[in-house]
């Protein structure tokens, strides 16, 4: 465990931790946390949040139990509490991760209330996806030590987690979220300054438009440009990213003769890509995909096979060697 | 067995294949087709390419028995013969697959010389990544049988490919190769029409592009950028395409709700992507980021766990089910 000297509580000292909000992505971190052996206590106004959230626990488990990330057999049921106040859970915690409805005004005045109620040396991260650092930290009294923290869904199972600091934000608070995600297990990574969408969605959202493109054009069916990525660099990107892919595309010339040989033909790929928006005609082309792609299956049994899915892979990349050089 | 009936010879009737060129992709296929039970004959010019080639193969050959394409322990060296000329290869051939090196010029003199061997209800695939059909089709007398057949790398691995057909093709001979691949065990997909780059490398393309300008942008390390795929989205892209994930985005709601959420945001997103192209600055840039990503070990090693991870997340894969519907 790093032991790096900071205005923030010490790492090790960190015991109890507040998840504000009980949606899904509350729910994963709560389980991940809880896994990993902390006390969670999860704050969120609705009177049915607790109830959907310990079945969201009960039945994310086995998966925290098959990938290794505890050995609990069962849900610590007595570290994990639910309360109706975003003071009271932050006001308990040693750590605060925030994950309330995608709304800047929702999520101006919650924030001024964990900054109020919270130690000031206890970092406040959020789930969001779309805010930058920057805004939701006009809301505290102690910006510095607000981070974004942007999990995957599931937060319970995917390792990424991006830590971004907004312009008030004190590197140290930047560093300290590192540091705790990685001594959790997660898997952090830093951006050195704010992007709309951050890092991984913007990559998300790149392919995702060429593909909607391609579906516009009717390229291909939907399903066929759904099984162009799982079938195929889907497959590598698992457990590899795309400049290893290029670099190895050069095989033992590497990047630079891969280069050499492929620099022009794919900036001329680069020059073909295609652009779209999601008006009204192509939202009504995606729902239909949408119906194509999910076989008349509910949603429930495709989350199902997501989860069994990414449970597997991740019990895989865990075996030796997770990566060359790790 | 579908019965297409066609003017191409009949799918039961093909026992040999002629593989074009035995580089990296010529190979792979020509392990793959051994694994499925086929006569492979494989022409090169050059003359260490034999031994190049039957290393490939043997090292290539325990990964095919692992996911479970084949059942023969050994390689099946009498199914399998080198030649140097592709006329030879290509006139006792029931099918025939093209993997020389993306040239123009080169593509064309061999694919004159191939149609004018191979009798003319044989199909003649090419594995280019970077020439339309209706380029290569330009130089054979029969260009209805020419298609564009095009495998990720390793093609004895990875279940896609890419059929797409040129102006002159015959619609009949995209069915019929479309009914091969599967016939064999790999997962093709149709384009409608041709595109730069096919479609798959498109969607990898606009990533690729991103992430670029993301690199060149200083946002993150090379090592992160990297991480943000693998340790993030990449772990669901290898078993559920973007669509599904969008979907589930929406849970009971499906696209339409997650639509009705998201689609400003993500409008937002697409606009704020970036652009770049490979000039002499970014390339170097790259470079220097492929010798970070490597840390210091050789191609090699970076293949051989490439391929022991596919080779162990197939065998994952092709556990039931391997989608929902299938």
């Amino acid at each position: 465990m790093p032991t790096t000297p900071s205005k923030f509580r010490d790492l090790a000292s960190v015991r109890t931790i507040a998840v504000i909000g009980a949606g899904a992505i509350g729910s994963g971190w709560a389980t991940y946390f809880l896994a990993k052996g902390f006390d969670v206590v999860v704050a969120d106004p609705s009177p049915d949040a607790e109830a959907r959230s310990r079945a969201y626990v009960a039945h994310a488990w086995p998966d925290m139990l098959a990938i290794g990330y505890t050995e609990a057999g069962s849900v610590p049921e007595a570290r994990l509490r639910y309360v109706r106040s975003p003071a009271e859970a932050a006001g308990t915690a040693d750590f605060i991760q925030e994950n309330a409805p995608e709304n800047r005004e929702l999520k101006h005045t919650l924030l001024a209330e964990i900054d109020a109620a919270a130690p000031p040396d206890v970092i406040i991260a959020s789930s969001t996806s779309g805010i930058l650092p920057s805004e939701l930290q006009r809301a505290c009294r102690h910006p510095g030590r607000l981070v974004v923290g942007h999990p995957f869904n599931p937060p319970s199972h995917i390792p990424l987690v991006e830590v971004v600091g907004g312009q008030q934000t004190d590197p140290a608070a930047v560093a300290w979220s590192v540091d705790f995600y990685r001594y959790i297990g997660k898997y952090p990574i830093v951006l050195r300054r704010e992007m709309v969408a951050h890092l991984a969605n913007r990559l998300q959202a790149a392919l995702i438009r060429e593909a909607i493109y391609c579906l516009d054009e009717g390229v291909a069916s939907a399903d066929d440009i759904d099984a162009a990525v799982r079938m195929g660099p889907g497959l590598r990107w698992a457990f590899m990213g795309w400049q290893m892919i290029f670099r190895l595309a050069g095989s033992e010339g590497g990047t630079a003769y891969a280069l050499d040989h492929m620099a022009k033909e794919i900036d001329g790929w680069f020059d073909s890509l295609g652009d779209v928006r999601l008006t009204p005609e192509v939202q009504k082309k995606l729902v239909d995909a949408g119906e194509e792609i999910a076989r008349g299956r509910p949603a429930g049994e495709w989350i199902e096979f997501r989860d069994r899915k990414v449970t597997a892979l991740l019990r895989l990349l865990h075996e030796e060697p997770r990566y060359p050089g790790d």
